[in-house]
């Protein structure tokens, strides 16, 4: 059956594989201090046009975030996200587990406005109770948001500059930043993000590896002894090769980018198909998640045939269902997908 | 200066101070194991109806949620408070401190609705992602709120049905609770609220004493080891007599509602003072908060002769202030009140 | 029936529970601003002889240790004591609760070694998995201990220069520290502990208040907005004056001199007494807590008339036993004690 | 260079990497649900012996250890391991940073006594005070240890015997499980641990796989919503394939125990190697670890040639260095280093 359930249905994108298997046989230490990992950390460094960017190698998105906020946040402090945030509702509360509390502000297809979170922090600045309170000290956002949307190049400037007027941290969590980067709707290059964030993170697991997420500490600004403290979150892999391999394969003649490409034709093939066969969407999303309203007659049937997911409930008789394209998409599942359409 | 700054500006009630004055040269045992923490307990049960109830001492308000919320919580559960809750909001993130989400729902006037309540369950479980968010473990309410309203017998009722369809624990921070048994606009008495509630605690910090809390677990549903537990989260105290004493005199011939009735009939004529001046009010409050909005330019010369608290601007021209009253507020202040105003 | 069971077995010293009658009404501001705390801390700071300490109260011991401890360690860092540390033994594990390690080093008579402890940090760090290991960030020691016994200026001195040399805070539980200032055989003054400690406290609960513990940061090192962490864990007063008033009666007119020195008084003519009659003791010890060695039989007898503590099971027939004083031990209870031996 | 640093240097044994080649373009979901996941849980419970078992996996040994001992101890309970326990020593505090206690035992050769542990409990529950100390509730033992001896299986129902007296859990870390199994010293199976155990883990990472350890929950005692509190500590793998399909080959045709014997052959004949040049041992061995006296001089000079780990010294001329063996270890990496020694 074939399947656009999530972007991460498939194994390892070939490239990727094939390099895993190439030097498979090599004798490298541990704990992320083999050469691959470190020539991985270069072509990123490169890619961002950052030479002193700082780069470190987790496993996962949830884990990322985890780590990142919780080694960069004061005990004091909690980190501001949209409502609709991965971190606010889909992470079993693990920041929470970090004893740092996420502070929701409103979303509007999944992004923050600069203006609620200048308004936000004017207020609780101006509250005579605020030594009792949550000190803002990071802003969560998410690129391509949980929805599939962008920010555009100022809104994420403008964000950051209430973050820096503020003292807080802006933290990109860039799960699926290959497909945002690759969107025929965006202005933000991935050196631009370098430049306006203090700390991001390169998604590999849904973007063409088999696990593994590269965050880049943009101004010096890496927690000391951060190996410590991933260890400590149980963070640390043994074989820390195993990503370090996969991203100087996804960072090597350009794979990152083709990968995001590919994803975000299939995306666009897609959308033109619902389209032209009259379904409405949910919103406009410019990357590889498509939001479908389907009736839900039409969803059961639909699903006997092609695998999706189940995103929220439209009315009593519409579902908002997902379809995501990945580097594993083939022209084949959009033919096949048009047949069954 | 007279002050209506809140409910814990004097010490302890007279009474209550008296007998630690009494009391104190008597040998006793530590850590809660003393015969002035057994009568108070006894004489707490007695109050509720509840003869099998399990009654606690701890010594303030945000210590006694963090402490019942985590160890009542399993690992993978969050708890559920309206967003103005005092957990969610004037705790400095405690209840995140101990790894648990607090999930907040919409609020009105301070109180959560049933409705509401229900709503987020079923979207919650229908939600086929439901595996990767927090699971509710708990219900979290104030009462008074901290807009000083109050729940119905019928609203506490109803929330309850749905947090035991949920198989969730319903929890009432009763911080204020004295001022909410005495309001003349209720119908919920003690024995209500321990029939309904699953674990509850009576203010004491608020409403009298110097500091304490008695958390009644009404379902034989004391954590086990529970003063483990306590000592663990830094506190237990050394002399547990301190809270015993103090709870045994609010339980020692109607204390604790004398207590509550004189701060009723304060906050009473200090509605009345205000209102008759032509004032307006934030919100209707039937218990010891009042929330008065000042015209701004006559804010800033009320505070040269009055202390009271700072809530929230209203808008450019208008503030909501509060005034609180309590055991110790006198006619010779609301006298004086009445000849500033 | 007379009792020697601890320290924290009557009310407070009848000087301090003047001052908290004598203060009652007066109306004053929550948290720890009000003028009393203010007193308190400046007579405090004079008596340290450190006009820019910083001086916070709390609660309780426990308490106390897991505050200091968890806000001035970083991440990876754990906090080294003696193995017989009160932390490290009866604190239900409240240091590790706040995600931190106790890192055990041996112990002579309950005091913690300089020679040992730099043995122990050289050896972490010529140990090359050292970043795989709890980073050692402080060291905790008790005066006295809990044992009774002190450790010397010299001692002092020799631990606080192994500390600075592995850039380590020096902490001093200070529970019972006058009973330790007071000791006939003690060269530490409090001045000599604030000159050479980066933070200690000086306790209340077991000389003379019904709660409380006054922290002094010597070195303007207090953690920022340490009021909202204290918040956080639960442990910010309501009625900050509860704590503020007892120190500011204990650093009034000596008080808190007296009161050790009286304690030390009676546990020497107690120590002689014993001695006359022919018991052993476990260990020397200085202070206002002496360990006697029972035989079985003989214990069972006295714990008919005396209250006293189980400290240890010596041997088959021996058992020690602790016998505390405090302020409100009196002559006759020495001369009913020497009358039942 | 030829190296015995580690049993992680290597990537996959071939066979496992084969695998994850042939089914990386099949379309699967994520999260642990797919068909490699259950025929990898199904092969390990019928190695075990036990068709109810419980079977999870995760990425990595520390990770491990964190989320069995923190999702299955209660809130006032600590774990019993070794003073040389991989979780005592060489996970940077990862269980503490649960908010749990590793309360330390003594060792010989690394492993714990039964004995001890039953005389560390009589003291504990005899003592008076054992309310304000962390209760045991979980025993860690690791098999092999971090020393690379064994249990026999007499001394694991002994454990398990005083375990189950006093209500705890036995929990074994399996992280080199393999190389314990096919020791030719033990008398140990994977039925007698999956019978005497309540929940081990089976090492992955040191065993042949890139990553991944399976959980073995023997008696239908695996924490409730698992998946969430593994979401929650950020140990979630999107693609749980990558461990799934790993365990699938490592348990089909025993390739398990292949590769255990391999490393266990090499180890043999390196420890013969050594012992023919005249070399001593700090200890006898039984599995692919083994712990070489090296002067101090010989080491700078064989450094130059191989690469092994230094483990501790021995005194000012000697030095402790560990070799280990794995499937990747090769009969041509002995020859070379036996014309080196």
């Amino acid at each position: 059956m074939i399947s656009f359930e999530s972007d991460y249905i498939a194994g390892a994108h070939p490239q990727v594989l094939k390099r895993l298997v190439e030097t498979n046989l090599e004798t490298l230490s541990g704990y992320g201090a083999d050469r691959y990992c470190e020539s991985a950390r270069e072509k990123i460094r490169l890619a961002c046009g950052l030479e002193d960017a700082q780069v470190e190698f987790l496993t996962g998105g949830t884990q990322t975030n985890e780590i990142v906020i919780s080694t960069m946040l004061k005990d004091y402090e909690g980190v501001i996200a949209a409502a609709t945030g991965h971190i606010n509702v889909h992470e079993a509360g693990a920041i929470e587990y970090t004893g740092h509390k996420v502070i929701a502000l409103p979303q509007e297809l999944g992004k923050m406005k600069a203006a609620d979170l200048k308004d936000y922090l004017e207020t609780f600045y101006a509250d005579e109770t605020h030594e009792h309170m949550v000190f803002p000290g990071m802003v969560y956002i998410s690129h391509p948001t949980e929805y599939g949307t962008l920010y555009t190049r100022q809104e994420l400037e403008d964000i950051a500059a209430v973050c820096h007027t503020y003292h807080m941290t802006l933290f990109m969590d860039g799960a699926r930043l290959g497909y945002g980067l690759m969107s025929r709707e965006t202005d933000v290059t991935l050196q631009d993000i370098a430049r306006i964030c203090d700390v991001f993170y390169i998604g590999g697991t849904k973007v063409g590896a088999l696990c593994g997420e590269a965050v880049v500490f943009t101004k010096g600004n890496r927690p000391e002894h951060f190996i410590n403290s991933v260890k400590k979150r149980g963070a640390l892999l043994a074989k820390g090769r195993l990503v370090g391999v996969q991203f100087d394969a996804l960072f090597t003649d350009d794979l990152y980018s083709h990968i995001g490409s590919h994803a975000i034709e299939m995306a666009e093939r897609l959308k033109e198909l619902f389209r032209r066969k009259g379904y409405e969407f949910f919103l406009e999303s410019p990357t590889n998640q498509q939001f479908v309203i389907l009736k839900n007659r039409d969803l059961k049937r639909l699903k006997e045939q092609v695998v999706f997911s189940f995103w929220e409930k439209k009315d009593e008789e519409h579902t908002v269902v997902r379809f995501a394209t990945s580097w594993s998409t083939t022209e084949e599942d959009l033919e096949a997908l048009e047949s069954i359409l």
